[in-house]
C-alpha cells in the first residue's frame, strides 16, 4: 500500500547499493519504493529474510530483492540480487533513506492550539492541540489535554476523549476513542545491538474503521512497512496494548488488559476474554472465542473456541482443570 | 440504591409500552424507575434475563417484569409481564428513557480552569478543571492537568495526582488518586449487533472509601445498573482494571496489573498478587489470597489462599509444580 | 547509597530512641543514616528482619542494630541492638524522621512553565512544567503536557514525549521515553493495618541508563531505601510495571505488558516475552529468555530459557504441551 502520511524520497539504485556499502552499477535507474514481497510493485525493492516467505518470491513483482547467503540461489534468475549479512538491518537503512522522517517520532513541535484555529463543527476542551495534516470530520468532540499530532485523519461524528494522543492515524466514522490511549507511536521494532540498539523506522499507519471503541489507555503501534488495522464495530477495552502491524478484523470484542504481540492477524467476530495474549506472527481465525487469560501461541482455525497458557480446546481446558 | 448523579425522566408505563411497540394500556400510571429484582420498589419495573435471578422472583416489589417467552410463565400471576425478545436490550432502551444522559459519555464540555473558582483549602496545580456539581473537602490537592468532570464529590484530606480523570464518583477522607488514574467512565457493557454495537447506558457510580490509595494508571469504570465499589483502607498498585459493578471490600490489597471483569465481588481483606484476573460474576469471600499470575474464574471461599490458571489451593498448586 | 535527593535530617541516638519509646541513653551520640546492612557504614543504623539476610550481619560496618526477639541472641556483642516488635514500621518510622520529604509523595506544585525558564538546547512541547533541581543536558526535547518534577538529571540528547510524569529519576544521554510514563514516585510499600495502612517513606530514586527506551503508559516507582535501576540498552516497550528496587540489567528487552514486583534483580541481555510477570525478590542471571505470559516465581540461573507459569525450562514447557 502507498503510505499516505510520510514523505517519500526519490531514489535511484546507486543511492541504496553505495549505502549498502556494494559496487555501483553503470547503468543507474530510479527504484521507487521499498516493499514486502506481496505488496511490492516492478520497480520497488523487497527483500527475503526467512525461509517462510520464500513461496512469495514466484509472485512477487519486484525486480530487485536483498537477500542472504542462504537464499540467494533460490532466487529466480530474472530477479536482481543483492546480497548482505543481514537482510533486516539493510531493510532499516533503505528505508530510513526512502522515508528520512519515519525514524524520527518525537513529539510534534508544530502543533497549534485547537482554539486558535477556528474549525467548524467540532466540540473541542481545553488545550487541545492539532499537528499539520490534521483533518477532522462533521460533529467531532475532542477531550481536554488531547494532542492530534501531524497526519490523522478522523471521520465524522467521532468522540475523542481527554489526554488522547494520536499521530499517523485514520479514524473512520463513529468511533469513540476514550480518555489516556495513545495511538500511532512508532513500534517496538529494532535490532539489538550491543552498545546501542538500532532503531527501525516505521512508515506503517494506524487504520481505525468506522463504529470502533478504543478503550481507556489502550497503546496501539503503527507499523513497520504495513498498517495496523482495527476492523469496523470492534470494541476494545481499557489498558489493551497492540503492537505494530498487528490487523483486527470486524466485529471482534477485547476484553481488559489484552495484549497483542508484532504482525499477528485476527479474523472477524473474535471475542477476547481479559488478560489474554496473542504472540506475534499468528493467525486467528473468524468467529473464534479466546478465554480469559488465554496465551495463544499458534494458529487458531475459524470456530475455535479456546482457553488456557498455552491455549487450547476450551472443553479440554475445563475437563483437566476440574 | 437512587443513583446521586444522573436526572432521571418521568415516565408512565404507555411510554414504555410504545418504546418497545407494545400495544398501550387504557389506564396509564406513573413508572418511578427501573432496577434489578433485589433493589426494586413497588413502583419500579424490573426484569428477568437468567435462570440464575429466578429466585428473586419471589421476593421482588416490582410490580411489572420484563422477561422473555423462555421465563414468562414461571413469573406469579399478580406481576403483571411485558414479553420482548430481547430483555437486556429492552432494559438498555428504557434506562435510556429514565437517564438520557447516561449515554453520552464523552468528555465534560462545561468544565472551568481551577485557578478561577477561587475554591479555598485546596491546593490546585496548572490547568486543572472542574466540572459542575463537584465538592471538594478541606485539605485537599490536585495536581497538574488534571480533570474532575461533573458529578464528583471528594472527602477531607484527599491527595490527587497529576494528569487524573474523575467522573461520576464519590471518593472519602484521606484517600489518595495517583498519576494518571482514569475513574468513573462508562463500563464496557454493550448488546453485540453485526454493524454497529447498541451501548448500554450506565447510571452507576463509583464509590471508593476512605484511606483508600488508587494507583498510577488505573482505569475505574463506574457501575450499569449498580456501583462499582472500592472498600476502606483498600490499596492498589499501578496499572490495576477495574470494570463496572465490582465491588472491592475493606482492607484489600491489590498489587500491579491485576484486572477485575465486570460485577464481580471481593470480600475484605483480600491479598491479590500482581497479574492476576479475576471473572465476571464471580464471589471471593473475606480473607483470601490470591496468588500473582493466578486467574481466577470461580467462587472462592473465605480464608482461602489460591493460586494458578485456573485458580485451586496453592498448596496443591505448588506441589504439582515442583 | 548516599542518596542524591531528599533532604537528611541530623540525629542523634536519643531521637531514635525516643521515637521508638525506649530508654535514652547517657552518653548521646550522632547517627549519619539508615542503611541495609550490606550499605551501612560505621555510623549508620541498621536492621535485620528476616533470616534471609543473617549472613549479612558478619560483613556490616553498622554499630547498632534493630531487630526482634527472634534474632536478638544471633547478633554479635560487639554490635548494639534495639529489640522491636515490629522491625520494618520501626525502619519505616526512622527513616520518615531522617527523610521528613520522603513519605509525602503529592503533586509538586512549585513548578514552572518553561516556556518562562529560558532553558537554552531544549526543545519543549506546549504546557511542560519544570520543579525545583531539574537538569536536562544539551539537544533534548520534552513534549507538551510533561511534567519534570523537583528532583531530575536529564543526559544529552534524551527524548521525552508528551503526558510524561518525571521526579526523583537520574537519566543517562540518548535516552527516549515515550508518552504517558509515570516515573519515580513512590512505591506499592506499606504496612497493613486494620484502619489506616502506615505508609513507608521512599528515598531511593530510579536510575536509568544510556541508550535506554522506556514505552507509553509505563510505571516505574522509585525505591524505599535502595534504587530503582535500568540498565544501559535496555528497552521497554508499552504498558511495562516496575516495582520499587528493582535492578535491570543492560541490553535487556522487555515486551509490552510486562510487570515487576518489588526488589527482584534481572542480569544483562535477558529478553521477556510479553505479559510475563516476574515475582518479588528473586534473581534473575544473564542471558536469560522468558517466554511471553510466563509467570518466574524464583531464581533463573545465567542462560536459561524458561516458559510457563511457573516458569520452567522452555523445553518441557513445550513438549508437555504438544
Amino acid at each position: 500500500m502507498s503510505n499516505p502520511f510520510f514523505k517519500k524520497s526519490n531514489l535511484k539504485i546507486n543511492n541504496i547499493l553505495s549505502l549498502l556499502n556494494k559496487r555501483k552499477l553503470k547503468v543507474n535507474y530510479n527504484v521507487n519504493d521499498i516493499q514486502e514481497l506481496e505488496a511490492a510493485s516492478k520497480n520497488d525493492i523487497s527483500f527475503l529474510h526467512s525461509r517462510k516467505y520464500l513461496k512469495l518470491i514466484k509472485q512477487t513483482k519486484s525486480k530487485i530483492i536483498i537477500t542472504n547467503k542462504k537464499f540467494i540461489n533460490l532466487i529466480p534468475k530474472k530477479i536482481k540480487t543483492i546480497e548482505v549479512d543481514n537482510v533486516l538491518v539493510a531493510v532499516a537503512k533503505i528505508t530510513s533513506l526512502f522515508y528520512p522522517d519515519a525514524l524520527n517520532d518525537n513529539f510534534d513541535f508544530e502543533v497549534s492550539c485547537a482554539d486558535k484555529l477556528k474549525i467548524k463543527g467540532v466540540k473541542f476542551g481545553k488545550n487541545v492541540f492539532l499537528g499539520r495534516n490534521v483533518k477532522i470530520g462533521k460533529n467531532c468532540s475532542i477531550g481536554h489535554n488531547s494532542i492530534i499530532e501531524s497526519n490523522v485523519r478522523i471521520g465524522n461524528h467521532c468522540n475523542i476523549g481527554s489526554n488522547v494522543i494520536i499521530k499517523n492515524c485514520i479514524v473512520g466514522s463513529n468511533t469513540n476513542i476514550l480518555d489516556g490511549a495513545i495511538i500511532g507511536k512508532k513500534g517496538f521494532g529494532f535490532f539489538p545491538h550491543k552498545v546501542k540498539n538500532i532503531r527501525y523506522p516505521h512508515i506503517g499507519a494506524v487504520i481505525i474503521g468506522k463504529n470502533v471503541e478504543i478503550g481507556c489507555n489502550n497503546t496501539i503501534d503503527r507499523g513497520s512497512l504495513s498498517n495496523t488495522v482495527i476492523g469496523n464495530n470492534t470494541f476494545l477495552d481499557n489498558q489493551v496494548h497492540i503492537a505494530h502491524n498487528v490487523k483486527i478484523g470486524k466485529n471482534c470484542i477485547v476484553a481488559g488488559q489484552v495484549g497483542f504481540a508484532g504482525s499477528s492477524s485476527i479474523g472477524d467476530k473474535v471475542f477476547i476474554g481479559g488478560q489474554a495474549g496473542i504472540s506475534g506472527h499468528i493467525k486467528i481465525g473468524n468467529n473464534v472465542q479466546i478465554g480469559g487469560g488465554s496465551g495463544v501461541i499458534k494458529n487458531i482455525p475459524d470456530n475455535s473456541k479456546v482457553m488456557g497458557y498455552p491455549a487450547k480446546s476450551i472443553k479440554n481446558f475445563l475437563k483437566e482443570n476440574k
